[in-house]
């Protein structure tokens, strides 16, 4: 792993927007959805994923999710239950009510607060299907209040219209009752524009490949969308009191997710760096995945020294990484001075694991500096507010000139007689 | 007016995306200003704006502030100061703690809620320079403490470089401290990457021309940015008992914004309808802004006929209006079914104009049916939440194995390590 003094350290990694080619299939595989509806939802399905299908077979039966609990085993069952139950009391203790102000005039103002009413989350296939990602999807969405949520993943390639038993029991014992076998840019399009099998959602979340993310992206407007996840991120920041063998072991949790993960240690203590530089070397050795590891910290890792913790907290700042540990003497003290940071996990037994699986907050977090403006997944990205007004008589007695003359001084006459006809028939009366 | 069965009712409205040769000069300007910084933008502003600029005079100074105070007249002051008051006393009854969780094991876990760090807001020149929109930016950001807010706002055309002392003023009152004289998509630029002159944001918000809404999707993602606003709507849910000449006026207080405004009754009185009718026709006689009223009304206005006000909700509902007016009997007893409406007014002084410029809410609201997902401008709109995770000793002990069966079970084996070397450890102890 690189050692180096921070300023002499620049994280580029540019967003991914797809090439015209691909841009281009996926306009053209939405276009034939939103025309075809489930025809091409079935072609689709037979060209990309190798699965011949008719429509009454899209959805998941309550056999299928049956069976599937008989296939997976019961140390996965316990977990993900108890995970389950974690994720969910956290996601409660963010929901918010309604209010309403009351004045003295008569006036009521207020902020409703309702769940969307229907919200698509997309599991890709494959390795890259998740059970703790559906988790981490559906349960702030049932908390929220959606009614309805739907799933839809990839059938299995190669012939056989089967669904990973985890996932169908990690979607069940999220609260998922409605599931379909599609995937891909067409998944996303049905889920946009609705087909006759499939209704229409108001979100889709969720993460999938590339033609995913640009079906996502091009029916933004239409549907709200999730943000589009980059490459995963661990920022490290660790004094001479840190184990070097936990550090370098969460440095790697990350390096293994992906050769474009970043993996950084922030550390006023050469001794620790060189220290975590020789440990990452020795678990590296030990890793299955050890190619794709190895590979993000050659590009994306390093150990950047700094003069004092506070200094690394600036490198921290401007980093805004998805996932901060904080291993210090004493982590608390320094969480006043973190402005931009995903998720921090405070002291040596805050592994970042813990929060990727068990918890109970959100592992689907900002990447690639969002996080200086935008937030791990909760309740509210399944919540909308409307503004509620109720104008007493009295109220508008007092303030209408008002409101008419900053409504004439802008040039919009009919804003003013909106008040004036009312002012006029008070009068009247 | 016309006047049909709601079921004969469509409203389509297509998003403006701009023609390949608007996105092609946008992205031309971006990337000059992104390359050259504050010299692209004089270059930008003489060609595009007429003004001849150094990087010195872009900004506005405290004098020029000061001397727009000398140049608005009273009534406007004293008006937009009590607007601007109202508007931060509902924002602030938005504003959240930072909450913490303290769990029996010494688990805790928690959101840290953190204002942004710097906002631009973007003020759009000439007849389209509204000091309400300015307070409505401005004072949310403001009230969830972001600590710069810096206004852009371009030149006034034709060789002059003053800004419009109204908005100079509402700015000021809004207490924005930092303002330049820059507009158009170089502006957008300059607020996403930074200048010398101009320090980038990490969120741009406020409406603009085309030009601009194209410049801010091409920045989104280096920075947060705003929705792009649609054409304004209002719908009217009324009943009998409801006056037809405030109907009419408030209907044509929306329609005087733009030919695509849309302003529709939903009633199912045929007698209101009928009313309503008349009563548009005849102010919109008198109206100044007459043709595009006209316009609007006759291409996307319409009195909808409805069974029952139940049904009446369901058309609501499915069009989810950025405004709401409910003027029956008993608006309150309705409240509850309307599940998508960015602002509801109810009874017959909840003008929409009083919520355009003077209650408190804000009148920045989804367009175009978006209010099924999005909300009114609000406090969080300029928060971040960062996730807090400090487990304990115990809780690792006790939940380690079940995430290293979680991790696994995904092929992690990372994950599942940077748990076990800590479990090890402590039995080694």
């Amino acid at each position: 792993m690189r050692i180096m003094r921070a300023e002499q350290f620049g994280l580029k990694r540019e967003v991914e927007y797809g090439t015209p080619e691909q841009n281009a299939s996926v306009a053209a595989i939405v276009a034939a959805v939103r025309e075809e509806g489930d025809a091409a939802l079935l072609r689709f399905s037979e060209q990309f994923d190798g699965v011949k299908l008719d429509a009454g077979s899209l959805r998941v039966t309550k056999q299928e999710i049956e069976a599937a609990y008989g296939q997976v085993d019961a140390a996965f069952l316990e977990a993900i239950r108890e995970a389950a139950a974690n994720i969910k009391s956290f996601h409660e203790k963010q929901k918010r009510n309604s209010w309403i102000d009351l004045q003295p005039d008569g006036t009521q103002l207020g902020q409703i607060m309702r769940p969307l009413k229907r919200v698509g989350v997309y599991v890709p296939g494959g390795k890259a299907a998740y059970p703790s990602s559906v988790l981490m999807n559906v349960i702030p969405a049932q908390v929220a209040g959606v009614p309805e949520i739907v799933m839809v993943t990839p059938p299995a390639t190669g012939g056989k219209a089967g669904i990973d038993p985890y996932i169908l029991v990690a979607a069940a014992e999220a609260g998922v009752k409605e599931m379909y076998r599609v995937g891909g840019a067409q998944a996303i399009a049905a889920l946009a524009y609705g087909t006759a099998t499939i209704a229409p959602v108001d979100k889709i979340c969720g993460p999938g490949n590339i033609y995913v993310a640009l079906a996502k992206r091009a029916v933004f407007g239409a549907v709200d969308i999730d943000s589009i996840a980059g490459p995963s991120e661990i920022a490290v920041l660790a004094d001479d009191s840190a184990n070097p063998v936990y550090v370098a072991a969460d440095l790697l949790s990350q390096a293994e997710h992906d050769e474009m993960a970043s993996a950084i240690l922030v550390t006023p203590s050469e001794r620790l760096a060189n220290a975590v530089g020789a440990e990452v070397d020795r678990q590296l050795a030990e890793l299955p995945r050890e190619a794709i590891a190895r590979s993000s910290i050659d590009s994306y890792g390093a150990a950047l020294l700094v003069e004092s913790l506070e200094e690394g907290i600036e490198v921290i700042n401007k980093l805004a990484p998805e996932h901060l540990e904080i291993m210090t003497q004493d982590p608390m003290s320094l969480l006043g001075k973190i402005e931009n940071a995903g998720a921090i996990f405070l002291g040596p037994y805050s592994s970042e694991p813990v929060g990727d699986y068990f918890a109970g907050p959100n592992h689907i977090i900002p990447t690639n500096g969002t996080a200086r403006f935008s937030s791990p997944v909760n309740v509210d990205d399944f919540m909308k507010k409307s503004s509620l007004i109720y104008y007493s008589k009295d109220a508008l007695m007092a303030n209408g000139g008002k409101i008419m003359t900053l409504a004439r001084h802008e040039g919009l006459e009919g804003h003013a007689r909106a008040i004036e006809v009312r002012l006029e028939q008070q009068q009247a009366d």
